[in-house]
């Protein structure tokens, strides 16, 4: 599609009376001579109060619990990291030098794992925003990692810099994310050892929202911590009591525990920031091909890595990550929203219960555009990472092509999903006036409650107000220009971004963080990190 | 898209080696000479063994009921059919004849509800296709009712007798459909009057699956009732004992029975065939805008129904329907998949097992095309709908527009998600051998379980297998033309139809069949019924 073609947004996001769209034009939301801004939910915090759906029997857990522990005390995991074999033997474990196996027991794990907090809050620049992971609560992140990014306007490209800004003001603008996942595309245009700089200084500074941090080695998490102090006002210590910092480090499994991720986790666990351990468990590929391994095996990865923080500093914010679904045995491909990735979504919950620790999960998909397949693999994942009570979920916006692109429209499409799913999480009301007694008296058998009072009383937020979907007959759909829902996204998004209103941040906040990017740089060069 | 740019199969849908596809001639399944036939799955009857889902406290379920008895007792239901009316009065509801408003107490309500069936079969022409209706049996069902009908190679057009045969065809064809509704799609060029007798009598000879009759009068559900026997070579009162008929009754919100509705109903449960009663519920239009309202109305109009056949016939089966939806307020058009729709299929499960009934729910959406919306609408109501415990899910392959049409790309689309909810649906297996531990011992840390033992022996059925999903790396993708999933569904139904194999019935039994048609035919004329 060329820019000539952009469509104007569906009549769903311009209501009646708006005046036509000016675009390429900075404007207060809601100004008189603009047209209204999106109408998108609040922002609010959901709780999911319906109980989980359970795959997995009790005896199935116990299964999985033992299976993983003969992994771990048998087989072993290799790490790499001199560092961390050499915490691991302080605390008990059994280390063979020579191979870098590391070998755990149960009364070990058990113990390790039982200093890790059921829950704890994270805290980012606007108080308003902190989010506490665990429980029923329920937050949703956006696409993270994807090499590559797409929209309609200018199609597949690269990941840069510009278009990694344009996703974190679309993931501060939209109320239905909570958080952003490491680096929401990767900004190839910029030098590899000191992007995790301009990616933490523009998420601190275009948005106030909780986002993790590469966990590539010690000096990037140490940079964010030092960076989120700043921008917060407050010490590395006052930092260790109330922290901002999560990151998400990967087991290469089958068990591999790089030296990278396991610097980038024992630093933030000491300093008493969270760390999120997903091992990286494709069926078939990582993992034997059936679930009850892969199970065993993320667990065995699971626990390994949420043991090391606690080895480092009992009580560290931890979560338990699942990351299982399959590959397609004939070319290797990896799929998501497979029912496979939705049963491992829901079972990985009951996994991270059992131990009782937060639970990170994904709404992930394989599709390479955002058609149907597209969607229902998203539908299938989220509805097993939210029946799977995941408190955390990742790539919940934006994700595309097995996590290969970052798009604009899937956002878009993603985002009004997620809408919805907030919407099906609120608890339904049933009081007497909601009843709507007298409205049923006073409608005369076969007639209609349009005009009623108790309607127009409350049918301004009586349902879901969509921001993208299109109920209009087949006629007027047709007139409009017959557009499906990712061609209508386009102009949602640029709308979008017009809209953006970046959040406060005291001047000389902005100007210490800026220094201290400067700073770093300078002592970083151009050298590897 | 013109014919001439029919894609071909996906890769998922042709195995390697595939000879090249011919078009337009009949051969056998699996000839030697044709393409393999769609590797769908098997037919089975699957479990939901989940537990559901449930928005609904114990409270809020008495608070329904009283709210819906409430309804039933002082409001009541103006019942067009005089012998609907002398039914009711003679069981002891309080009838006005001036308005033909109905009023039954809680004591009469309770105490008929509770002759009607937790559960029954249904059995067809195929007695391994007969269906136990109740407990955690799930079922789907085509779409029906479609007035007009949709391919990509034809585009929209009215419901005509043609298409009423494919898609007869394809639901037979596919394993995942179990049922189907009332009339896939309108047969616009055929009598209104006899239609009835054509469609049935495909219905009877093109498949071999339970499918539903027509409720306007005694005169349609009669000739349907008359056509199995003969089809199953019984008599009708053998039939009675072995019920195969079963029809969907709406009432028409707010509380008004009609006459025709009434009549097929009275007649069906008489002969100890089943009726699903399911009220037209769309909040803001049929009932208030409030869940709770709504929820209050779909139940006291399902019980009303519910009532009358166990009026006439206690213990005549008997399923509760739900199909409360919203509609969008600013238009009064349709809305489904929506927060509400998803929730009112959790509910409206609850509902039923709360009077221990079997359960009629729906997979709808209100989108123009097979786009995204199309698919996050059907996903949503489709996990409301299964996770809500839907014994018969209705619509759940082809609906589109809001059941304004059937299309033909929509329901292969239905089909593979179909495919993946009976995947999730079949339980996990935990045995020794499922965890594979030598595998993992024999796969050095790092390395992959491609070649493992345990990948060979099961990779063929280890995960789902889908039938239209691609999973191409993007260069791949667009090498075969960037196809989106409904542009390549065209070439499956393409597929699916010529391979379609009608299922045997004796010789006599056709003949009987065709001539009951023409008898009644002959009888019926061209008056109106």
């Amino acid at each position: 599609m060329s820019p000539d073609t952009v469509p104007e947004p569906s009549s769903d996001a311009k209501p009646e009376g708006a005046s036509p769209r000016r675009r390429g034009r900075r404007r207060s939301v809601g100004a008189e001579t603009g047209s209204p801004p999106i109408n998108q939910q609040q922002f609010f915090k959901p709780q999911n109060h319906m109980a989980p759906l359970t795959p997995l029997s009790d005896d199935h857990i116990a299964e999985i619990h033992n299976q993983s522990l003969r992994i771990l005390s048998e087989l072993g995991i290799e790490v790499d990291s001199a560092n961390a074999r050499a915490a691991y033997k302080d605390a008990g474990a059994d280390v063979d030098e020579a191979s870098h196996i590391v070998r755990l027991d149960e009364a070990l794990v058990m113990q390790l794992v039982a200093s890790a907090p059921a829950s704890f809050t994270l805290t980012p620049t606007n108080p308003d925003r902190a989010l506490t992971i665990g429980g029923n609560n329920i937050y949703f992140g956006l696409v993270s990692g994807a090499p590559n990014v797409h929209c309609a306007l200018k199609g597949r490209r690269t990941g840069n810099f510009e278009d990694y800004k344009n996703l974190i003001k679309l993931g501060q603008y939209f109320n239905a994310i909570h958080f952003f996942g490491n680096q929401a595309l990767a900004p190839n245009d910029l030098a590899v050892n000191t992007r995790h700089l301009d990616t933490v200084l523009v998420n601190l500074t275009l948005s106030d929202k909780i986002f993790l941090t590469m966990s590539i080695g010690e000096v990037r998490v140490s940079d964010a911590a030092q960076m989120l102090a700043i921008a917060r006002g407050i010490s590395l210590d006052e930092l260790s009591q109330s922290p901002s910092c999560i990151t998400n480090i990967n087991i290469n499994s089958p068990r591999k525990f790089d030296t990278e991720m396991a610097a980038a986790a024992m630093y933030l666990a000491r300093l008493g920031q969270a760390v999120v351990v997903t091992p990286f468990t494709l069926m078939g590929a990582m993992t034997p091909v059936t679930m009850a391994a892969a199970l065993a095996q993320q667990n065995a990865e699971a626990l390994m890595g949420i043991c090391l923080t606690q080895i480092v500093n009992p009580g560290a914010p931890v979560v338990y990550g699942g990351f299982t679904s399959n590959v397609d045995l004939k070319t290797g491909a990896p799929a998501f929203g497979t029912p496979e990735n939705t049963l491992a979504n829901m079972a990985g919950g009951q996994l991270a219960r059992h131990y009782n620790l937060p639970y990170r999960t994904s709404a992930c998909s394989a599709s390479n555009c955002v058609d149907a397949q597209g969607i229902w693999e998203t539908q299938m994942a989220l509805w097993g990472a939210v029946t799977g009570h995941g408190n955390l979920i990742y790539h919940a916006a934006g994700w595309q092509e097995g996590g290969l692109v970052a798009s604009y429209e899937k956002l878009i499409v993603d985002i009004e999903m997620l809408q919805a799913m907030h919407r099906i999480l609120t608890p339904l009301s049933f009081s007497e006036a909601d009843f709507g007694f007298d409205a049923q008296r006073q409608t005369p058998a076969g007639g209609h409650f349009f005009g009623a009072d108790h309607t127009l009383e409350r049918y301004k937020t009586a349902f879901y107000s969509p921001i993208l979907s299109d109920w209009s007959n087949n006629e007027a759909w047709e007139k409009q220009g017959g557009l499906r829902a990712d061609e209508r996204a386009t102009a949602i998004w640029q709308q979008a971004l017009e809209d953006y209103q970046p959040p406060s941040m005291p001047a000389d906040r902005v100007e210490a963080l800026e220094a201290f990017v400067s700073k770093r740089k300078e002592e970083i060069g151009t050298s590897e990190i």
